[in-house]
């Protein structure tokens, strides 16, 4: 399949993907987007312009919206069918490739778009579902013998996180302050977070509302699942640890989450299905799944200090992960919990067994033992003041690149 | 202050109260409303007829709408003008006293008004804020020594919710499925829980929208809380305790959340402010406040078995509460997280001295091995089926009763 809009090599927007997000075209409208190459385009006008007529089922405000919920609410038949003829409209000798009208109606240079949330997210739940990183982490605070809890294995654990913090990438954040107890303080103390931490992780969302006390089974999940993006969970781990015992993370998380702009379809990350990690003891019944829930996705990590350059810290990868996202989607819902459209279900930490495949600097610096030198000649423990973290991510087979271009944020000092 | 509607003796919707909910009427119309005695006022209709007419800031589609959230966005100007407005309507010899045009137009029978959730709720955290709570569930599961852990008396310790399962009173729900591990089992099992419980809580409402980075101090905490509701957090304690390890409650709270349907102004519960309890050791500046924070408002929580009678089983009250509201809201955005207008923001367990004070099944029954004898003669270590669970709160002094109505809701068999 080739398009008739250049693609620069190593794309992660070939034609074999085409994301969904919401862009500000000419600084003032809003319109739900895809993106080809470099070029985003702007799917409320190409729908006024009468190329998803044959669709049945979507009427002309759902594109003109500033989230995709509407648009993902339709479900599977209407989305795929979208995507499938964007796809063949994209393609060279389609019959919009010498439409130089439609073209310049709807055809936009990525740089001039200002990507905004993708979503409303109206719940946001956070797994732990990679088994390297609740290892190390369990190495550090209890030992190597009980460096992974008796519930582990048997429960894709979780925990409900704040929507209302979660930003797109690109935006700035200030270092959250609070009640951190340093091991030799006889008190807990305030100020700004000393341990200021990234967590490499994705997420799906969901395009259905079900009912309280209806289950979706992990055969069923897939279909419930509209996308993927790139997360970064921003940690402060320093008000973590004095927090979170017993009832979890609180200040020590939800202070702001990022999001990449792309959503990127399950059905365009198809080709990139691995098998899921042996899962021993075996799981429950109602955890059992069938045919390959993993996906082979490459995740890069850069920190970059002011005015440097990008600092590649980790090279890991979301098929490491021990849950996969049908059965977190059936374990969270086997009580009745409801979903929402929209919803952002968060994978965790996704380390790899490497030590250059840890997806936090509390892993990759071990706690701040072994500090990271990048090529400034400057050393991190944490993170510092105004540095970006970048996360990129795309899956490659067989010549084909679906990708989800990056998520990045900025921390700003503390206000 | 006398009404010209007649109010029932010990009525909690007195003049003095002036609560605001959404209710249907006449199964079809819905709109915002206020209740004083038996009567539900339809908000709506009394705007149309022009009795806001001088409070600026409101418009009509303000209250023809699902949830109070619009309402109470204006801000403690509008909505306290409001307020009083009613609250000079509804006097005797006011001027709609003899008004039988209006009186006929706005004004119902409670029992023919259905209540709905009266507000969307963007964010749920539910705290953990009794001490007396705290310390018998520590004593419990880690022994007397080591109750009340290091960081309680710092912290106001806060967990992210489930805001989409949140259903207002009246509402029945499945007994959740899910995953436990019984003391004598050496993996875990899968079943409807055994251990259903309710939690006595209350919850504040928040009525602004705050920009990530910015705190509310416990100065402005008040400004930003439009008002409380009675809630009950429903847990099961089975998957509850075998998932809650490291990372929080989870699917043993997620399933269901129970509110009254009235949100009480704080305007409303100024009388009744009472001291907060003594802080020792001193809290850190941030966490300091003035003036009288806790609320005295007795708390009842009543059992009732299918077809039987109302059984009290715990009478406490919300001026126990060792952190208060202001507190709570201090330390949850003093890290930047940002709130949003109809967050919600719950006590936890209320739970007094003594031991028909405690707020749960789990401390009235010390955890099962002191069963609850009803006055049909069963017994009751947890909730049953079809047991409905009914909490009711109201403040009183000098004659004036300032209370909530009710939330109740039933269990149902699992599905």
């Amino acid at each position: 399949m080739k398009s008739f809009i250049n693609i620069p090599e190593n794309s992660d927007f070939s034609i074999h993907n085409i994301p969904f997000g919401v862009g500000v075209f000419n600084k003032e409208y809003i319109s739900c987007c895809t993106r080809i190459g470099d070029m985003v385009i702007d799917l409320a006008t190409l729908y006024d312009y009468g190329f998803f007529d044959e669709i049945e089922g979507i009427d002309e405000n759902v594109f003109e919206a500033y989230t995709l919920n509407e648009f993902i609410e339709l479900g599977k038949p209407v989305t795929n069918a979208v995507r499938l003829k964007i796809q063949e409209l994209l393609q060279e000798n389609s019959k919009i490739a010498d439409d130089e009208k439609t073209i310049e109606a709807c055809f936009y240079d990525c740089n001039s778009v200002q990507m905004m949330m993708p979503v409303h997210v109206p719940n946001y739940t956070d797994f732990y579902s990679s088994i390297e990183h609740a290892t190390n982490v369990g190495k550090m605070f209890r030992g190597e013998e009980n460096a992974l809890l008796p519930n582990w294995k048997h429960i894709p654990v979780g925990y409900h996180g704040r929507a209302s913090s979660i930003v797109v990438s690109g935006s700035e954040f200030h270092r959250p302050k609070g009640q951190m107890k340093p091991a030799d303080a006889a008190n807990p103390i305030f100020g700004p977070c000393k341990q200021l931490d990234f967590e490499l992780e994705m997420g799906f969302i969901v395009n259905k509302n079900t009912e309280m006390g209806d289950s979706i089974s992990t055969t069923e999940a897939n279909d419930a699942i509209f996308g993927m993006v790139l997360f970064n969970d921003w940690s402060a781990r320093d008000i973590q640890s004095w927090e979170y015992v017993p009832l979890g993370p609180f200040l020590g998380k939800n202070f702001c989450s990022t999001v990449s702009p792309w959503v990127v379809t399950l059905e365009a990350l198809e080709p990139f299905r691995v098998e899921t990690p042996k899962q021993e003891p075996e799981v429950l019944d109602y955890l059992k799944f069938e045919g390959k829930q993993n996906i082979d996705i490459k995740l890069n990590v850069y920190l970059q200090p002011e005015n440097g350059t990008e600092n590649l810290i980790s090279e890991s990868n979301y098929k490491y992960m021990y849950w996969n996202m049908a059965q977190q989607l059936a374990h969270h819902t086997i009580n009745g919990c409801n979903v929402e459209v929209g919803d952002l279900y968060a994978s965790g930490t996704i380390s790899g067994k490497e030590k250059n495949s840890f997806g936090s600097m509390l892993e990759l610096t071990w706690r701040g033992t072994k500090p990271l030198k990048l090529t400034d000649g400057s050393e991190r423990k944490f993170i510092e003041d105004n540095d970006t973290i970048i996360m990129r991510g795309y899956a490659e087979k067989e010549g084909i690149r679906v990708g989800f271009g990056e998520v990045s944020g900025k921390v700003l000092p503390a206000k």
